[in-house]
């Protein structure tokens, strides 16, 4: 009979719970990390409410922190016992896609067209994170080692969400001196916040509903803060930049409303850098859009994984450019996912991202 | 009593006609150029509609082949006699936007807000090119010579079209061996389809509803071409690359429909590059978008121009790369042009290019 | 007793010569490729003259084209005989250098220092293509399947020489309209020379002391060929530029002085792109350098190597771009290598390519 | 008769003085600057010497910050007695290279070849800022208007030195959590470094052989800073970089050795991005350069101007990103130049810059 663990597992909608599971096996090219923490992200409280599907038993999580239990025999320079992170997107690295250099789409071509998130596994095709163990396939190209010194909280955000944020920054194109706007700042849209001020904008305008996130903007690097319950953001932001607009906006919620306003506040021949995940089809207003003669750019961002971007951003991290922790407000035992789930799932308690403390 | 010329003059919606002018001072940044050949773009006919708002008793006309007639003060390295292009977007590049990076924007700045195709001055904020005489603005900047040897006609696509269709090109950020879609085989989705080519795609797929047009796209470069009134468009670009979509497509005409399919064949990853004109919002499908997930890139281009740009297209011409002849269908005298823009504006006659002979 | 095959082996310096070899056995994530046709480059000579050290009793060649004739267990998507190719540097796609975006100097890293060209494995520091099956690690990220309809000699230059010459026009940043000198018409320089033409030049500038080559270089693209021993190089192309100097100048040959030549015939803010390999230190001139105020770019390629890399390559063979067939000069038997590397080494008769036959 | 200034005169080799010159006469593309404060940069310590060669008579000096006395009848925008700075380089913008993308470079062809550092006219090709008024050409754009609220100390170094050090950092093409080592942290390093920090970079090493100067690089953002005096500089930026080698270089000094140095502890696919002025050809060490075969950039660039730049980079410091104040290290009043340079031409007293007190 296989060693058991514990696990949180997609029961159904509206049902996450732990689970007794085997501890997996591991092929040639695995290996096999016992988790240490972990945290719930957005996207798995859509697969709790049933708004993205997955398969029922399915072990959910995508954000793990761990240590090596074991190795495939084809995974070479790592040693068991040592920590390491894995990206929430787990590419292989060898298809066409992430050989074109984009390596987050790795996969999503299938016999019956494109599955979206195609390079995301964890949690999502195969078994993931919220769980005592966790299997990582391609683990030569996916494991990273923490460097010494960091904490698990330190580099809890470094598999999806540091990731994603920064990709928003990233592709918007910033250059120095760049005036930008980041439009939500929940956990992604903060790291967005970051990653613009990272990249060298001259002037970062945070937009939330909810002060206490604007507070945690400024600490990530906002310049300036808008509570849209108060103010006219779009005629706000025309006035701090002296009627030019912004050099480029990040998109970090998934509504149309800020769709449109991101898109309405840039400059001519400027970025809209989208990171949400949207549920219905967007509409681009004519106007904001310049009628298609703007030289405008709308891009999108998956989250992008592998060692050498987590390499990249426990460095950020170990060299003091930023402090993540005060993003992680709670925390709970693996054992109480299903309050952590409650809590998180209802935007409760100022709650930004929970460790959930696993061994 | 200053001398006088003939020019096309917008006099109200639905009537654009000959009219005697004076022919205009220069001031010491100026240029007074002779026009010999120009064109009539679709742009034109919205004007002529009403749909584009210009001032009633405006010259129109943007695309001048011509003889520099006068030089300002300040104007040096050229002399008086010399044949000369200037671009339709004619940019000061002093401004703040050219300086960033993007002249066909120049200008585009207003107290009240932005104004679509800022940089564009020649029959929209400034006489323009229909006459027997224009006025080049920032001549330094803008006069380009033509090259010994080449025509009238074979120069005459350069300060718009050409350079309008190959920016569609160069923003969609084509590698080598790319697969490319481009919607629209009009005048200047033909010249995306050139341009395409010349940056190295490996794949070009035009469509078209009309099997004239789709043979000169074979003439300016199509490896395949899809007429959307026989076969499924968005089915067949699936199958020709193999279910994996496009690297990149093309938008050269302005519809929801085409934007829509065009977003529909593009890969994870790849580029949406957008030149159309669009006059109502547009709507972006969710599950052609990945609902924000798919690494998607949708870019808009005005026309670049100034004459380093103008400079290098006729050299591409002139190494006989393209041969951009054939797109001149029909030739009028000037005076006659009212005749031209009905044809035009009605399509009429398998009508691409028209040549104007002015002088 | 394993089965035997003929291969060509690095005995010691001075000699290569066809031995007798156990066919490779294969572990899970490789593939055994049965090679039908392969050629010698110019880096085989170096190995076969002791230039580039090689361990004795490898078997030696890194351009394969071949048939599957087995599959590991962890590859993917293939079928046992399939017509397949695979790059030269063939790179495992999981390291930190690949994630980086530089595939091809994967594994470069070592204890003792950097080793070059560490991304190439065949004929380097694993067995090679120069013998009648041919193990291929990694062979997920690596194995290319030929498009139906195309030959062995049509796609005998992606595996190294298309993919660098290639490499030299991608990495001078070629833009629609840049003249570009090609410094060399060897193999190499002609695909560089094929490539700025692919990527939109308005002006490529051939440069070789041998006029057969140049005429080469014509087919290639060429627009002017320059026989560095009729005319003065540097002189010539100030004139055919105008005294502007090229946008980008491409070398391809190894030595100082046409390092020297490409770097002075660029334009301030030009880029000189190397594909030479060099054999001792060089010398930057001060004045060519502009004293180092010059925005110049000096890049330097290594052959990308890669599924996807090799599809874009046989992609633009079969849309009939390019046809690399005249520059198979030679034919030859594997049996008789030791013939064909001393009229290649030696550069007798005219020759360009050999195409070695396999099998 | 005309209004008479003070101003700094190059007179000959080993001489520049005060002297009475007529208050400048401006054209209408023109402003006149009332200087308030200006300062010496190490160019101007190379005229002095006779190491770089002007016209004897110059006024010389490109770093001004001043009042805007008069505007030309074209120049539109701007009020008299508006602070402004303009940058040492300072382009029409309207050439062939400002249009392509290389304002630095405007005007840098002639009929006898290319001069270096074309766009330089401040103190080169007409009279500079080291005097009480000063001639602005192209002043529509070049004049940057001062953020209110930032002393001239706090936008001094904006002309030159912090857009040549920022402009080093990014063309180094620095990624988020690259290494970057800085080679020489005088005023250009310094800035170097803080641009380094600014675009992301994850670990910045600092190199110099003055204890004051790693000093002062702490404050621009390195991590790490070794004196070369005391360690093995090569050596040490490998262990520091776990054998890899840093992603980026940067070279501020202008000498073999540190050119050298730059280039060996590059990672195989790095770039050296080279800021220093030769003085001699320079040797590019072939291990170090991986025999060409090493995907290595080398990249040199020259200060960009213009007032797009000028108003990014006083944005930076607008936003408190960056304080430069602490890089004046000494005072004197325009009359006392003969001082100022004794003191900055032999770095005594831990000289970094000079504020010129001019009004």
């Amino acid at each position: 009979m296989p060693a058991m663990m514990k696990a949180a597992v997609f029961v159904e909608p509206g049902c996450i719970e732990i689970d007794d599971r085997p501890i997996p096996d591991i092929g040639p090219n695995d290996a096999l990390i016992r988790v240490t923490t972990t945290t719930i992200c957005g996207t798995d409280v859509h697969i709790l409410k049933g708004e993205y599907p997955v398969e029922k038993g399915l072990i959910v999580g995508h954000e793990p922190v761990g240590v090596i239990e074991k190795l495939g025999a084809n995974v070479q320079g790592y040693r068991e016992g040592q920590r390491v992170i894995a990206g929430a997107i787990c590419p292989s690295f060898t298809s066409y896609a992430c050989q074109d250099g984009c390596s987050s789409q790795d996969g999503g071509h299938h016999a019956h067209g494109y599955k979206p998130m195609g390079g995301w596994r964890f949690g999502n095709t195969i078994d993931g994170a919220q769980a005592e163990y966790l299997r990582v396939p391609d683990a030569q190209a996916n494991l990273s080692p923490v460097p010494d010194g960091l904490t698990d909280d330190q580099v809890l955000m470094c598999p999806d969400i540091m990731s994603t944020g920064f990709a928003g920054a990233e592709s918007a194109n910033i250059k120095i001196g760049d005036s930008v706007a980041v439009f939500a700042q929940g956990p992604i849209g903060l790291c967005a916040t970051a990653g613009a001020r990272l990249r060298g904008a001259g002037l970062i305008i945070a937009v939330d509903g909810v002060d206490e996130r604007l507070e945690m903007a400024r600490k990530m690097g906002a310049d300036v803060t808008l509570n849209f319950r108060q103010v006219d953001v779009v005629d706000e932001i025309r006035k701090l930049t002296g009627g030019r607009g912004v050099d480029a906006s990040i998109e970090a919620l998934g509504l149309q409303q800020t769709f449109a306003q991101a898109l309405r506040v840039i400059k001519p021949g400027g970025t809209l850098s989208s990171l949400g995940v949207y549920s219905e089809n967007l509409s681009i207003p004519l106007d904001a859009f310049c009628a298609g003669l703007g030289d405008h750019r709308i891009v999108t961002s998956l989250c992008p994984g592998g060692k050498e971007r987590m390499r990249r951003l426990m460095q950020v991290i170990d060299s003091g450019r930023l402090d993540l922790g005060p993003m992680v407000t709670h925390r709970y035992p693996l054992e109480k996912i299903v309050d952590a789930y409650d809590l998180f799932s209802h935007q409760r308690d100022g709650v930004l991202k929970i460790a959930l403390e696993v061994s």
